[in-house]
């Protein structure tokens, strides 16, 4: 971290209307006045593991090199789970151990995990129920300050991740894939990416087939629901200046068809 | 505040769509351009001054000393309310003297409080409406550059205080309460904290008996409704991942009763 | 730039669920790691380019000198407009070529625009559908950095402007306004300043005659319907401690009548 400025981000269910998020910054700060806050989101519906895993595999990377995100979703608090804190290729993560961190670790096999066990670095009297301020908190202050993980707890092999919504091939001219997330603009994302539709296709999405296949959004036509390739790095059902899950009845976790034409 | 970061931040019904907070903020910069600036909520509710006072409460004290926390529901715009500056333990209050600080008063018996008069400090001209950019805003600053409230303004002996909501002895085996606020998850916080029920206890409310009572949030049942201290020093009714003020249909501002059983 | 601290603001139309202003904030911070992020409004409608402009007019002046402020509303992705990059009155711009800065430009005659050219500035790979993170975001922040517009890419005579709702004289008696926003109090921003109505009047909106004119909110009384000079500069329709948004059923774009009594 020396020289450079501390960054940390936050991806939450704590929403911003209580006080929840400002609590754990106010904790940070105490801790190190220089770190920079930015919030990922923490509108991440409550005890979405799932979008939260999704959200922030989707931000993390574009931050510096020595950020550290914390990524609070339905912690387990209590003594359901254990605190999580990974090296993921010179980025910091703190995090309960429920899969959150699920596409990160996918992406950085050669991540270092530890689970946090330094009780001397936690707020005093730790809250049974607030452990993004007492735990999580105080451990990204440090973290950000260059403590190195292997002070923070003891190495662990095997963080818990989710099951990630594989490709399924039902036969040569068809698989089936499912819907991620649906952003603001009711963009439906999928789990597609452009090297798995290496021949020409349409999809099967709710009742609709969608045949139009463009390379960006400003191709579609007004009105016209099409498939394009989105800056998630998945491929995206769209409507241009509308939105396809108005159109398109369906919402993350359904599943989608693929047909090779 | 010579040599450490200042800290500023936000509690307003201001809302996240609009300018207003974003008009503040640039005030600020202009003014102190070191000032880090932190939301603690911007949702208040409209004109709701008692929520307004309970998250400034839930989330100032764990900043850094020093911070000047600018805390503005429904300003009295116009001439209504005097504008007011606490010194409360080391943190700066800038706010309306419409009770918003009710909980920072109360809890810091030995508080500074100042009536905001020093015009030379304000942004001219005064707009009628928005004393929280053109007073507040550049007070605030002023503070957190290092200028003392004795040159903000004169001395204030009894700030405006909101009445709290007591808890009230009916007969020895029954005390009432209220409904402070209902959290993003429906948890619904009670003014109990864990000393007032000393004893075995129920709690009656809206039509429901509660008497299941924890330690803590993990100990619940799936669908169980149960008493739980909770991280903001209160008591707290809440469903484990799911949503109390959904089962129990009331709401901040509502009575709750406690048997000793 | 020298010596200051480089400020940034943003005004899009992302929301703050997904990942999108994050990732725009990871990439500037890799950037330019002294760089002060301040959110505007994130919030603006989906596509509502018009109320990009106007929320981005009422606060972007209130930042200090230098401040960088990123506006993205609809941004035309793929190839529909170009990308500007301004300078009024000391203050930078980064915005697609749509309107979006129609104010800022109608109101710095003297402004300096660039359409963005400089490649070697972006993010690589461009995605066509985010330029907001690949061009717009790093052109941000190496313009909050030093780099002279100059660099950035080639002047620019014409910027897209929107034709702002104007007033218009329909009798010597009569002139027609709009509503320009409806902020979150439900106060109805009009197109009027003050210097529009130098003699006695009354407003027709909705099916309403509004003859309570205030100069202040807080002469209004409980329940009337009346119109003050707002914190944006226009005449605002007001309602004390209401909505007057819901006693009248009008909406921004609306037309409203001004009769001189």
């Amino acid at each position: 971290m020396s020289g450079s400025t501390p960054v940390i981000t936050f991806t939450t269910d704590y929403g911003l209307r209580d006080y929840f998020v400002a609590a754990m910054k106010g904790v940070i700060l105490s801790l190190n006045p220089d770190a920079k806050l930015v919030d990922i989101s923490n509108l991440i519906p409550p005890q979405d593991i799932f979008t939260g895993a999704f959200t922030l595999s989707r931000a993390w990377s574009y931050f510096p090199s020595g950020t550290v995100h914390i990524a609070i979703v339905d912690p387990g608090v209590g003594d359901a789970h254990k605190g999580l804190a990974v090296d993921a290729g010179g980025h910091f993560f703190v995090a309960p151990d429920n899969g959150i961190l699920t596409y990160v670790l996918n992406e950085h096999p050669g991540f270092e995990a530890y689970e946090i066990t330094a009780e001397h670095y936690y707020r005093k009297p730790v809250s049974p129920d607030f452990h993004a301020r007492d735990i999580f908190s105080p451990i990204a202050a440090w973290i950000s300050r260059g403590v190195p993980l292997i002070k923070i707890g003891s190495a662990l092999q095997n963080p818990f991740r989710l099951q990630l919504p594989g490709i399924q091939k039902v036969k040569d001219t068809l698989i089936q894939g499912q819907i991620l997330a649906v952003d603001r603009f009711g963009s439906l994302i999928t789990n597609l990416k452009p090297d798995d539709v290496p021949h020409a296709y349409k999809i099967l999405a709710g009742h609709r087939e969608i045949t139009g296949i463009h390379k960006t959004y400003q191709e579609g036509a007004p009105g016209e629901v099409f498939v394009v390739p989105g800056s998630t790095g998945y491929l995206e059902i769209a409507v241009k200046d509308g939105s396809a899950a108005s159109v398109i009845k369906i919402k993350a976790g359904s599943p989608i068809g693929v047909v090779f034409v």
